[in-house]
């Protein structure tokens, strides 16, 4: 079975595999005070282009890493403005809910919340007797989206100007950032990133790494005692080293953007062949998702032989589906795929 | 000035406060253990038609009691389905989420959440992998809706047993019950209603008193334990008292029915007056909030005399604007916005 | 039947039932926007001696104004400084947990949280890891406090110079402040209170109203969207008319002064008697609450008549009962009391 | 410098790294339903002598596994009663409190919350009127205890019979479990303990993994949707392989209870020749936590070499220090740790 569907199939890359056992054997401080750890929050700064004006954390997973930083900045009644698409609204179990804070849910196009989005959310929230409505507090975006769009550095710019107009912080979950990055038509990379939002985190569960994500803090209102809201959201690895191995070696030598490319070569691979089919898209990206729309008979003929992901349907014979590609996914798997649909389409 | 914007301008009914005044020397145990909570929760239960099967709680308001109520029922991870105009999602303060719950607001027609509205939802979060989704626990109406409309008894049994085939709650909140129960084209009473929910409160702040509402649970999950929880939710009233002597008196030769009656037949009165000069309406209803499609002029115009609550703009000149009246709504007074309106429309 | 086991058996003040009365009538705004309210809200700036440096607001009960204050400003990772036997870590059934937070309760001496005390938690946690522990940063103290003892003005002094001087803030729950500052060894007033502590309130409840507080902000760290905390604590009353009217009252002509002292002079009045006959107490105070060691034989033979309020066990026959007066209580009643204990001790 | 402060100083157990190898290359399911998790699921059932009647989920570390195992299980107004040395108590920086529960925080001896213990705090709740107290649900434990004593069969049984008797549950936090239950003086193992509480978390990341715990549902009332409370809790590993490579090799050929034997081992060593050497101890236990009380000027002079764990301090000149032994400690180092303390007592 080759599986295309999601992007957490495979294991960790072999580089950061090698970095693990050969450390393995030295005793080191718990709780990210670990010599590793501290070698990566050096070489993450680096790669942002910032020094020890950002704080740097390492983190085990997305979904807590979200719930952490919107939990450490928001009172109880200060919300959260996102795509209706957005992860932590679909996708993470109510754990922001959980933690006390609504999510105002806005459909955009494209999975990308724009100004003239947050605008109208604002907007409309103002218009209603202050005190009896939620007070919004943070726009949340993820680059690439749920959907595989990114946003351009002009639309990110427009974004955080008006956030910042109306004193909204900007926090943007990179769950892909490696992909999005990487992708041809990308025009943004870290340290403009780190000047235009409040908060961002770098993911590397789904670009080679075997769990880890990287938060950045750049608004001063974000650092003071972050450590214990990393305790309470269950994201203070015992023992960290096994993050600070992983992420030392994902930005030594730029590993991290080297390894996210080949995820989205391939997957443009597939696109370029079913475009040529004449298969529409229900979304176009140039990142490691592709979402055609398929007929299920197609689907169900290959489906002993590749798994992708059911997204949703678009008519009775017909539905969207996700191709997955990743940092690991191997050119000749994307092959086989293509000469199984080659013969359906 | 006369107030038409809202169900809170008024006191409380000249019974109540008699009642109020004349036992007021009386010492009495606090936190509800007092003599008239006693018997306002005996005349309660004799108007729903039941006996202890019911537990009835009297609290102090609309917004926390469904707080209560809810935070009561759900685990962390279990979530509400209502109208996306439902008061818990809009005019709440996040309140619900505060206690750690999403709601899963869902677009509907002119306010009711069907069973077809409920059935989507359900069936939408059942396509999702278990485990990343909430749960969905509990659904929310409240009848009158936030636009002022009925559920028939038909559409209230089939949602109800749609909830009970697939193991959902249904709460009714009922901050206008006064009114949805003397309505014209109501075909509902309290003991249907005790029959198809599993929880519900009758409104009475907005009925006649000044303060206070009733909850009925009368599923048994809903039971133990629920003082805690009225403590929690800031509900428990030191002394109780003051809702006991108000909820007495207003099921005491069925006073809760007689007064809500008055609010509908001006607001009718109104309804009227408007179709005859060709005004259209945001949605059609037959109780004591009227949703007129007014040009911003003509309400400009009488602004000094009557103020009527803005609800949402149509076009460059003209608004929804809400029509409220209540048990306390004085006939001439409605005669006078008629007047007023006549010599504009 | 003669209860004296609590400060909740009575109704409302004379001149405040009048003044609900008189104004029952008037057409008024929602939400605490009536001109009573505001009325209430510039009397109680008066009676600080502060102008609109402070905000006033009126909530409808003690237990959810401390959780509102509270959970308005800590973050999830910040705790409270009380007092084991505080009411907020006894008696509230877990509601500042419930929002949150937790308490480090502390074992103190007669109630009473002194600077020391206070440091000495500080310390302690000073010691651990940054990040496992909970940072401390609201102490919460009451005045009286729940063993009716009393603050001098010194004690404050020195708990708030120690709170600012390490960026703690102190609250006061003022639920029996009224008797406290008419105590015969009272030294603080209003004003003083508003330059020693961040926050307070003024109970009103066991004070003379049927409900209402008077929250004070003093800290400008406590006083954005307030409102909203307000609301999802439960306390917004919809009729805030209910506050505002009795408030006023209790404002004007130092009435909430003149009947608290009724209390405490009753109170004082037992206890001169009981120590005559050589009863012990558990702990001295010139409040409205007495606690003292009886025999159990004595409390049954006068429990038909008179009820007490069981504290705790001291050996096989005796324990200590609170006697419990207040604003209402009759001095005949306390006479007959008197003179039943009188034939038994 | 050889560290014997913690037991989270080492990397992960050779053979268990020699899995993680091995497995990289294969593609597997996310979020736990890889082949090695449910290998591990089934491994560590067998070794617990129970089937399908117990659940068995991985999770990533301890402090969030009490957390989500509390927060599952308890409505809001439901405390937790524990020794005030528990972890939960003090070390996890009020992640229990943040998801909205009490903790009933009891003194104990020796970190041993007995039947004895719970029954007073349960009798003096009891006494209090309910509604305003928390409503006790669950009793946390851990074995070995933050003072690395054990429980015997025997107070385990009356403990569990207790909580039986009143309905509550017996929640057993066993993140140090291995040495426990190779201790010389044990009587427990891990089927008597599946049959003496409701539910219990067996530690691994202490115990030769480098991350990973895995929690045990006996109680069918912990059961339904844990998943969900997994993801809420931050727990649920997106690439569980992590989890299950490691434990399925713990739990295969009893590595988990060989490796944890030489923690116990090497205590034991210091153990006896402190004791030769006429030191006290805070407490008598024979796991692999030992505190002595030493002269700070002992400590002071070995620093450079030796990472003791500060406690507590006992007069002017000496403390209580935790000496930490582990799996992986190599008796050469403790060799010279008694060699360079030998010149100094």
């Amino acid at each position: 079975m080759i599986f295309l569907n999601c992007d957490y199939n495979e294991g960790v890359h072999p580089k950061i595999l090698e970095r693990i056992v050969e450390t393995n054997d030295s005793q080191q401080l718990g709780y990210g005070y670990d010599d590793y750890s501290e070698n990566a929050r050096r070489l993450i700064k680096k790669a942002i282009g910032r020094g020890d004006d950002v704080d740097v954390y390492l983190t085990v997973g997305g979904t807590p890493t979200n719930v952490l930083v919107l939990s450490h900045v928001l009172k109880p009644f200060e919300a959260i403005i996102a795509a209706d698409s957005a992860h932590i609204n679909t996708h993470e179990a109510g754990s922001v809910e959980a933690r006390g804070h609504k999510i105002l849910a806005t459909p955009v196009k494209d999975g990308k919340l724009l100004a003239s989005d947050v605008k109208k959310v604002v907007d409309d929230l103002r218009r209603e007797p202050k005190g009896h409505v939620v007070e919004p507090r943070v726009v949340y975006i993820s680059n690439p989206t749920e959907l595989g769009t990114l946003y351009t550095e002009a639309e990110l710019r427009e974004l955080y100007a008006y956030c910042k107009s109306i004193n909204l912080y900007l926090y943007m979950d990179g769950a892909r950032l490696g992909y999005g990055l990487t992708a041809e038509d990308n025009d943004l990379d870290l340290p403009k990133i780190s000047h235009l939002t409040d908060a961002f985190y770098i993911g590397c569960t789904k670009c080679g790494a075997i769990c880890g994500e990287a938060v950045v803090l750049i608004n001063d209102d974000f650092k003071e005692n972050f450590f214990q809201s990393i305790k309470q959201a269950g994201q203070l690895l015992a023992k960290g080293r096994l993050l600070g191995t992983q992420l030392e070696t994902l930005f030594t030598d730029d590993l991290y953007f080297k390894i996210c490319k080949n995820g989205n070569d391939l997957a443009l691979k597939v696109r370029e062949f079913l475009k040529s089919k004449g298969v529409k898209f229900m979304v176009e990206t140039s990142t490691n998702q592709q979402f055609p729309i398929l007929k299920d008979e197609v689907v169900e003929k290959i489906k002993d032989d590749f798994t992708l992901d059911y997204t949703k349907r678009i008519d009775e014979e017909s539905s969207v589906y996700r191709i997955c590609t990743s940092w690991a996914t191997k050119e000749e798997n994307i092959d086989k795929l293509i000469e199984a649909l080659d013969a359906l389409l």
